[in-house]
């Protein structure tokens, strides 16, 4: 189920927060934009509509879980999901918390940046990243359908 | 259920696709991109992650059921799913069918525009959308769990 030379299929893609069977998730050190995960599928899909009814809601339902966990510990002003692909056909989900002061907002992570943050700023949610990520885990550890073997 | 002063509240935002109890597709022209809806959730929800677990499953399968129909009738080469609402925090999906000669491919449809698009080409998709959004109201008048009323 690996594509050579994709480099979701040959690395990590990022800083792993849990690793399970079907999917990881992974932080992506985005300047500006502090608390940005990705939801990588293990297997080498191309669209979210090649997954089966039941491995489109368990991928949806860790989404939300890791969206949750965000919105509980760093209480953003909007998140942001979207798996685009273009670049790097293997499917993933950005699951992004916003804030007004971050580089892009309003705008999407993907606009042009519209600002330099503040290093305080930044700071202030890194800090708060351990703990979040330790929540995701156990979060996405404990969901319903995560553990099944593919 | 409604916000004053939403603009998904107080009108449809596009061409209206498909209407139904819990969500409406609609069509938005954008220019450069020629297939692209948008999957508006009814009530004033802000965040994916507020809809219950049985909603958000409906939701998603909706959204499935539209890039699906759009993979089968105009054979993109990437679908890119994503709800942002940075601006319009009111529940709604992305729904875009990409193509190499796309304004913004590879890149986002929020990044800046790569090219101008060629007539031809936006004509050639646009002529197919008729049966597509047929195929589109069908799927979704079809679809399990979308005619409970909330």
């Amino acid at each position: 189920m690996k594509s050579p030379g994709c480099p979701l299929c040959e690395g990590p893609g990022g800083a792993i927060v849990f690793q399970g069977d079907r999917f990881r998730v992974i932080r992506s050190a985005e300047a500006g934009l502090p608390a940005f995960y990705r939801l990588v599928w293990s297997a080498h899909v191309r669209e979210f509509s090649d997954l089966a009814p039941a491995d489109r809601h368990l991928c949806i339902d860790a989404v939300a879980c890791v969206e949750e966990a965000l919105r509980r510990h760093l209480d953003p002003v909007k998140l942001n999901l979207a798996t685009l692909g273009n670049a790097v056909p293997h499917l993933h989900w950005h699951i992004v918390a916003r804030f007004e002061w971050d580089s892009h907002f309003p705008g999407a992570p993907w606009a042009a940046a519209q600002r330099q943050v503040a290093p305080e700023a930044q700071a202030r949610i890194e800090a708060l990243l351990p703990p979040l990520e330790a929540d995701i885990a156990a979060r996405l550890a404990a969901l319903p359908g995560n553990r099944t073997a593919t």
